[in-house]
């Protein structure tokens, strides 16, 4: 059992209102050191057995038909150790 | 310069319809070595001057109150050298 | 064909970071008529054929089911006599 | 004080990721009358004083700055008398 995460982020090109939205709500909390924000969506796929060069290779492909609109998003794939609610988890913070 | 990623993910205990959708539709793609799918929000941040540990600090508040519901989400902090765009781009692919 | 609309919201008593955002950042736009602003998803179905009494119950499973979490977010289902898009080209803005 | 909702839906020539996550996994729920799906956001902006002619020009102002990217997306500005949250509770949901 592997964890394997795709991360889909609009193009540099691309407008990005709701990365807007928050870079523009930052003030009020008083933050004045980001210069830009960007939102995109993150995917953490639970995969039954090992990780193969096949196995990334189909994920690539779901990736880029099911998970991102290619034409406006970029997405990259990478294998992880361990998730964001493991880790805040371990934190004790969950 | 230097780039702050923030991912938000619901809670395992927490239903995700989305990561539940996507699950549903990977067997037509002929995919079915996914046993589950969760799915979150990135934000990549751009940050002026140096990351200490204060500024680190004020992204966790950041993350806190405005990126993510801590009822039902966990999020994680961390520094980042490149953003999946500069890796699509550098692949060639965007 | 019939176009069945699914309008899914945060429940009133959980917090919408999202929105939060978006309202943060309404003032440096020149705009403060706006005491609070809650994101949701909608969700436009095609559905082939009538929609009777028994394709509506069968659509609010799928929108309890699949379209939201019933534990943090309400849902409303209604046909439509036409969707977003439509609206936007008949008024020449697609 | 009344409402104003913001509907933003991805435009009809724009590939849909997760509008079609979602009809790949209906027919899973033995649902097979969906042909399509779109998936977009909802707002819904609690607004201060009365909806006049100007105030509605402000919102559709917001609508295309700050809640949509009308490259990729269209949206429909509507006064309401309900939301979707007060319906659920009066239907005894919430």
């Amino acid at each position: 059992m592997a964890r394997v995460v795709v991360d889909v982020m609009p193009k540099p090109e691309i407008l990005d209102p709701q990365g807007k939205a928050v870079l523009g709500a930052l003030p009020r909390l008083g933050f004045d050191l980001v210069t830009d924000v960007r939102q995109g969506k993150r995917f953490e796929l639970q995969v039954d057995g090992e990780i193969t060069a096949e196995v990334l290779a189909d994920i690539d492909r779901v990736a880029e038909t099911l998970l991102s609109n290619p034409v406006i998003e970029d997405y990259e794939v990478h294998v992880e150790d361990h998730s964001v609610s493991e880790v805040a988890h371990e934190a004790g913070r969950a």
